[in-house]
């Protein structure tokens, strides 16, 4: 069978996923990265099951070409989210890790029907 | 805690969104169609944690555009995924279901240390 | 030999199928169009040769999906983009047409050295 | 007034920017190059005015991650294309320069009508 907290994990994987091979490879710099930082936040919280998304984009790995300007990469982005399905809530995030975009559950919870209605 | 389970879960939603999203849009047609299945299918075999991959692109959804071709559309895409973390696998689906392209969990199991050794 | 307009003319080649290609699929609604407008028009401003970038998405054209959300598509997009080689311009276009998201050039014009700084 | 040669050029500036930005990222290796290539040159040969695509990828840029495989990045790309409106064809070229990925107009030429039909 497959849980809620499978469901809400599954989720927050596939909205990674996408977001990574969506963005990268777009022209990037320091004056045009919040403008895009808030483009991604504002597209992933659109999909289904997202309940909140930050994305930082670190403005050091933004090295200029020689025409002046650098392309987004995985490994500037550092991205939280939250999924939930039901009551169930995963808590995921993409970080560089010894040069790789490294996606890992940073933890699950489920809150009780109740609680939620306090 | 973070479960094999649960990280083969969330490996299988990182792949299909991953898949999804550097894909669509690619200029495709029925005769190029097998050529890019197996581009797709040797691209995503290369990331951890996949264990098998298969991709079926709708040929009938491949409706031409007035200059003779199509772009692949997340409506094409049948895509079957598994992924495996330690003995954990997770069997996972890209179909189309009432005009979306809908991802899920179909299945997880685990083996024994044993039975994988037999 | 290659003449300042030709070479005005490749990069707007170049700048609308990059664009093209790098945001279809995006999930977009209403609400979130003019940050991802904006975030395009950033993006395609730092490449080099371009003077100015007008992004306009058909509002008409996000028809919500069964999760209340539409993705950016080729058709949605109505561009106009201006690129300079030396004091050789070239304005092009990228609009439907037909049911096709038509490139185009619109004009190329030369400024005299003398005109440019008066 | 907009030439034949002034398109030719326009077409191959288009299908060298949307090339890049369509395939960078894709996970890829020194066994799956060869697909790869082939996908992307059959995707390109379907776009109207293509008259000729070669694409090839530089194994040497292919450095592993700590997870044993690449992602295609627009300096692995050494592309070639034709692109023809009427008699005149375009060939332009998409190869690293100087640590940028440069896409340049290398000849244009027309045929007389004649000379086609001989």
């Amino acid at each position: 069978m497959v849980s809620d907290r499978d469901r809400a994990i599954f989720e927050a994987g596939i909205k990674l996923g996408a977001l990574y091979h969506q963005w990268v490879g777009t022209p990037i710099s320091r004056k045009s990265a919040v403008t895009v930082e808030s483009a991604i936040e504002q597209a992933v919280i659109l999909q289904p099951f997202v309940e909140e998304i930050t994305v930082h984009l670190d403005r050091d790995k933004m090295v200029e070409n020689s025409f002046g300007y650098s392309e987004l990469s995985g490994l500037m982005l550092d991205v939280e989210i939250v999924t939930r399905v039901r009551f169930t809530y995963c808590r995921a995030r993409l970080l560089p890790k010894d040069g790789y975009p490294l996606m890992q559950i940073v933890e699950c919870y489920a809150i009780t029907k109740n609680s939620r209605h306090r």
